[in-house]
Parts: C-alpha cells; structure tokens; sequence
C-alpha cells in the first residue's frame, strides 16, 4: 500500500471528505502541509472537492517567513489552486493576550482559516509524528485518558488527512513530486518543549525502546478514543440523571454514581460556563467532590471564578459573573445604569419626587468620584448598631445572602470605606445629619 | 507530614491493614524494602501484626548476594523480628522456562513469599519509582487504560504499603534510623531496560519536562485506576448479558456494544481459557471481533491454541485441546485408552466377538508403530468413491464436522498416510481385501 492509498483509506475510515466538498487547506511551506496539499490536489477530481490553500505569515522569521509565502504561492499556481495568505504579527498579539508565541500562532491561524472556510472543512496537516509528541508531552505533565487520545482524525469542521504518515513519508511525497519543501528554522532549535521532544527524546526512546513509538503512541490514542468516547457518553447520561437544573445537580444521585463518573458529571457540569475544560484540574474536581460529605452553604473555589456551592440536597455550579460596573465610578449629577439589576443609580444634590429609594450622605465627608463595585476582601461597614465597623463578610453571613448573591451585589464605596450595599445597608457614618451642609441623595429609579 | 504519617495514611486509604495480621515481608537488604520492613515494626503494636522478613538469595551476585542475605539476617535480629532465606539457581530456571532473568526472579520470589505466608498477606516494597518506571516502560511499548494503571496498592493478598514514597525518602527513613542498606550492583548498570528508564531516561525528563514526574505518574494511575474499575464493571455486566453458555457470545448482543466494551467482552471470555490475559494483543481481539461480520463456520487464531469461531448467531471461544495421546505410538495387540473420547482401541491380529466397531487392515502395508495423533496440516485420506486422495481439511468440511471438533478428533496414521479417523472414515487403500494375508483389526470399546 503506498501512501497515498493509505491516506485515502484514512480518509475513509474517519469519513473525512464528502462528494463536493469546500476545503481549506493550511499550508505553511513545510514538508507535512506541502504533502497534504499535493494528496487532496489528487483525491480533487474523484471527490470533485473545491480547495483553497491558506498560508498564514505570522511575521517571526523575517525575510525567511516571506520566501516561505512566494513558495506556497507559486506552488499554488502551478497546481492551479485557489490561493490565500494572511499576515499577522504573532508576537505583539501573544503579548497583548498573555499566551506564548506558539498559542499565539494557532490562535491566528485558525482564526484565518475559519475565515476562509465559512463552516466548509479545514484540512490541517498533523502527521503521526506530531500526534506522538504531543502525547508524550502530555503524559509527562500529567494526563488521564482523555488527553491521551492524542489528535483526533476529525474534530468539528477540522480535518486531518495525514495523521497516518510519518514525517518520513510526507518528505517522500515532497521529494517524489519533485516540489520539495521549505523548512522552518525554528524547527531545528532546542528551545521549545515540542522541539526537545522531537529532536532529543523521541531518538533517545527509538534507539533505546521502541523503534516505531509513533506507531504505538497512534495505537494507543485509538484505544484511549475508544474508551473515553464510552466513558463520555456514559458520564452524559450519567449527567442528565442528576441534573435538577441548569447546573444544579442532586447529591443523591452523584452519590450514587462510580467515582470515575462522579468526576466526568461535576467536569460537564462546567462545560457551559467555561470554554476551556483543560483549566479545570483534578484537584478542583476533587474540591467539589469534597462538597458530597460536607454541609450545606459549603464551597469551592476553581479557576476562572467558576465555584461550587453545597445547598442542601445539591451541588450548585456557577460562574462568579463580575458585573459589568466594576469599579465604576460615580460623579455627583450623574445616572447610572445597574444592568445586574436593570436599575438606574441616581445620585444628586437636588430632591426628586416618587423615585421610591432615597438615602441623604454628607456630601463634605465623601471622596469623589465613588466607586461602584462588588465586595472586596476586607471590605467592613460602619453601622450604629454595633460598636466599630462590621466585615461584609459577617453582614452578608447574618442576613443570610447566598453565597451566589454575596459576590454579585454591587455597593458603593468612598475610598475604602463601604457607603452602602445595595438594597441591603447604608454606612451611619457618612449618613447626613442636623450638621450637615451640603447633601448628596442617593435614588434608585427602574426608568 | 513525615514520612512514616504518609505511609500510615496510604495504608489506610488503601484498607491493606487489619488488627492482627499476619504480614510476610520480602526483605532484599535494599533501602526500599529495608524501609518497608521499618515502616510496618513501627506499626507492629498498633496493628498487632505479626511479621515475618523473607530473603530470596538469588544466587547471581556471588559474595555480594550472601553479604546481603547476612545484612537482612542480622538486622532482623536487631528487630526481633522473624526471618526466613531462600536460595534459588535463579539463573538456571530462567533457562529452563524460557524466562528472562528478571522474571525468573519474580516467579520465584513471590513463590517463596506464598509458601510462607499460606495466605497471609505479603508486603512488597514497591515504591513511587518503581510505579513510575513501570508505567513509562509499558506506555514506550504500547498500553491501553489498564497498563496506565501502574503497580496496584493491592493485589489480591499482595499489598504495598510504600508506594506513595520516593526513592529518596526509603532512604532517608534507612539513615535516619541508622541501620543502612546494601545496593545491589545490578541496579546501577544499564543493561536492563528498566536501569535504562531509572538511570538515563527519568533525570532527562526531570530536567527537561517535568521534575516531579514519579509523583505525576502516580496521579495519572489513580485516574486510570478509577476508570479501569468503572470499565471492567461494565465489561463484567455486558459479558454476562451476551453470554449464552460457558464461552459461547450471542452476536446481536455483541453487535449493540459501544466498541469499547466489545474489546473488553472478548478478552473476559478469555479469562477462563487462559492464566495471563497479557498476551492475548489487541490485533487478537480484532480478530475475533472480525468474526462479528464474517459468515458462520469462519475462525480466528489466537495465541496460546485460543480460538474463535462463528457458529450461526453465537461466536464460540475456545482454547484448542491438544489431546493427551497426540502422537501416540500404537504397537499391534495393544489396548489405548482414549481419554478424548472415553473409549478404548484395541489393534490385533484376533478377531473378538461382541466388540462394536470393527475396521480390517492389510497388516504388511503398515509401518508400525502407528501413531494416534489429531489433525496436521496437510493430511490426506484415499477414499474409493473419488480419485486420488482427499485432504482432511476437506472431509471435514464436506462432512460439516464443526471447527471445534475438528482439531480433537482423533486419528491413527501409518507414516504420512491417515489409517482411519475416529467415528468417520478408514483409508480404502488400507483397507483388507481378498489378496490380504496377514490381516490387523481395529475394535473399539468403552471397556
């Protein structure tokens, strides 16, 4: 079987392509992506596929980055295949979002290539090899079975061909059709995790263990793909079984489960609020876990303000939501839109008749601008009642406000000092008084 | 938490002690077992344990190895705890079982340990770096969720108690309580593959990707442990639903499985076929399964004489008995019992009245001794009814004797020529006839 026959049965084992398809094809300039071109540029009639090459130019390497673009461009035109290349700097878009310059790299460019594809297929050239390392990387940091399934063949509209073949073989084709290759430099350098693997580990273990690791780590991502998808459509169902309500699930239920569920449940039941699952790790699993055996008005806190809360018979998941008026500030004559209580904040130092709040501060005692915010760690208040300031946290504890309501809750605040919580107390200290000289009012009005 | 408190702990969540036990412990003289034996003197009292330290000797490393029998005795002493030696030619049964010499060393070590311990349990000294050089040895060779399960905390009567420490904390507990340890010279070189992993690959994968990866290692079996477990229940449950009778699967039953359980109903049919599951490879399973679309009558090899075969709805599993009297020799006046069949063959030159079947054969055609074998590749069989010689393989399938009978069936063949096969036919061209002068008569009975 030669290989482009065992791309094609790849192809068709995963049922990547269609009869007339639309297909992007990523193209970099490299020996994987040259290859995966020159093998859909033959399947092109017998699927009648319509295929656009993408070359994304991510302005690194300069003038060498630039000859890379003419090569996939003038490849294209002598293969008379449609042709796109996009341009974008990678390192000031890493540094802007805080991701490495890799990250940064695969965002753009499957940002470009769902661009071009308006939801047809995206065939990007993933090779055996690549699978391997990644999941050698992923090992060695630490993974269950869902990460050891290496790359999947197909994944939503992406397509890849050439998981199949080795980087041996991709460079055969190259060569075979006399169009050669370009090589990325950075690909010879020892600076990348990727790079240490491929160059350094992955020799090491062939010469020393198993000749054909790349062979064994695909046969081990199809076992593992077969098993998590079991699990998954297990832990699914498993779900829907103890979901009360949107994220609300019964103790009971999960009580009963296998543990090896009990964490895919608590996993799905964050999928809505979090785009990026891989953020959520064991041990967060295990903190909510933890909430099975603990009492009511228990928490957890997880990564990206996601929490669990134990409310009786259930768990409660959600997303801390940071109202959009964090740290607003405030100027006297000014009306505010609360859109967490789609309500307007009026504060002003004239009278207005039939808005239905009204609290009067001393206007000579406050700092402006104020803040609206939600609570901060150590936030206190002062209130008659009691001798000396009270923690929010204690307030919020004796009035009973739910550990979802408690962060959501917006207040106003003079300097560090908490001049009133929303529908909830207002600071005696800064209340006007027989003394006063100039008032400010505080209304709260639905229109 | 000291070490001794994270040991205790992990014998706890593992449930490896009781009060009272009786616990053999297998002392090699090396820091892990050294601090195994400390580890559980320490707990004697609490746990009313009784120990009893066993040394295997095996008689590889010459002085070294009596040195270190002599280290064990003496330190027991010191401890009085109970001690007992064994010495095997580990070297020699190696070669005689076709072991390797580690696995050689395995069988005999844990077969001393059972003898001692008539059921009691067995500590090992396992620890998080074994665990992790294990784990990374099956992954570089190919594994599934069950071989990332890593070394169990409990197996059976077998339990680990420090399996949750590294290398360096056995021999931190070895110094700190003064009684030193001996190293064992074969660990240090890089013959085996596994001193290959502990010495070379580990402190590159430290430096390089992960320092703590024993402890890395360690998290990733717990989670496939969990999912191991929750797999092999529902394997368990499917098994039962699909199978008809001791080894026979129903096939629509079969069918409607998530492939993943499939693989896994396949290999639990072949548990009571075989002591060790290991060797059956997942390209084995692939067959049987195989059989899922095949027709009636079609048949996969395993290894170990296994077998599958598509009976019409059923796939029946089977180990192919190789009969007792497999090339048995077969003299004249002689009386063979047939275990196979529980009958008797009587060959002689007397006839012998009331006996059930009797064929005749031309005497001075035969080679004798002859021989009582089952089929072989190739057998043919000259009937009169066809030209030349007919092959078995073809008889059997004309005459539609099922696969599983097939390969048991007995048979009495003169050199290369089948005489007779039993209950079917008898060679023509044997056969006695009017020219015949010395004449062989074939009776069979079940006395």
């Amino acid at each position: 079987m030669n290989v482009f026959e065992k791309t094609e049965r790849f192809i068709l084992k995963h049922k990547m392509l269609s009869k007339g398809d639309r297909v992007i094809v990523g193209v970099s300039g490299g020996a994987d992506s040259v290859c995966l071109l020159l093998l859909l540029w033959e399947l092109k009639e017998k699927y009648s596929l319509s295929i656009t090459a993408v070359h994304v130019n991510h302005c690194i390497r300069g003038a060498e980055a630039d000859t890379d673009e003419l090569f996939v461009k003038e490849l294209c035109e002598k293969l008379s295949i449609e042709y796109k290349s996009f341009r974008f700097d990678v390192t000031a878009f890493s540094r802007k979002n805080g991701m490495t310059v890799e990250e940064a790299g695969r965002t753009l460019r499957y940002k470009a290539f769902e661009e071009v594809s308006q939801g047809g297929k995206i065939a990007v050239a993933h090779t055996l090899n690549d699978n391997c390392e990644t999941m050698l990387m992923r090992f060695f940091r630490g993974t269950g079975v869902k990460g050891l399934c290496g790359i999947p063949p197909v994944r939503n509209n992406i397509i890849r061909p050439i998981l199949c073949l080795t980087r041996e073989e991709t460079e055969g084709v190259c060569l075979k059709n006399g169009c050669g290759y370009r090589t990325d430099s950075t690909n010879l350098s020892d600076d990348y995790t990727r790079n240490k693997i491929r160059l350094r580990l992955i020799p090491f273990l062939e010469s020393n263990f198993n000749v054909s690791i790349a062979e064994t780590m695909a046969r081990t991502s199809e076992l593992m793909r077969s098993d998590e998808d079991f699990l998954s459509l297990a832990a699914q169902q498993a779900y829907k079984n103890c979901e009360i309500s949107k994220g609300v699930l019964d103790v009971n239920k999960l009580n009963r489960l296998h543990p090896a569920l009990q964490k895919r449940v608590i996993r799905l039941g964050f999928v809505e609020y979090s785009a990026d699952l891989h953020d959520i790790s064991e041990k967060n699993v295990s903190a909510v876990l933890s909430l099975l055996s603990g009492g009511s008005g228990k928490t957890a806190q997880l990564v990206h303000s996601l929490r669990a809360v134990r409310e009786y018979d259930t768990i409660r998941l959600y997303k801390e939501e940071k109202a959009e008026f964090v740290c607003q500030n405030i100027f006297p004559e000014s009306k505010t839109y609360l859109e967490s209580e789609n309500t307007y904040i009026i504060l002003t130092s004239q009278t207005i008749e039939n808005y239905i709040f009204k609290t009067a501060f001393d206007a000579d005692r406050l700092k402006f601008p104020l803040t609206l915010r939600t609570k901060e760690p150590g936030d206190k208040i002062y209130l008659n009642g009691i001798k000396g300031h009270k923690s929010l946290k204690k307030l919020f504890a004796d009035m009973k406000i739910p550990a979802t309501k408690r962060v959501s809750l917006p207040l106003l605040a003079s300097g560090n000092d908490v001049l009133w919580v929303y529908s909830l107390k207002t600071n005696d200290k800064y209340k006007a008084n027989e003394e006063t000289k100039n008032t400010v009012y505080l209304y709260i009005t639905e229109e």
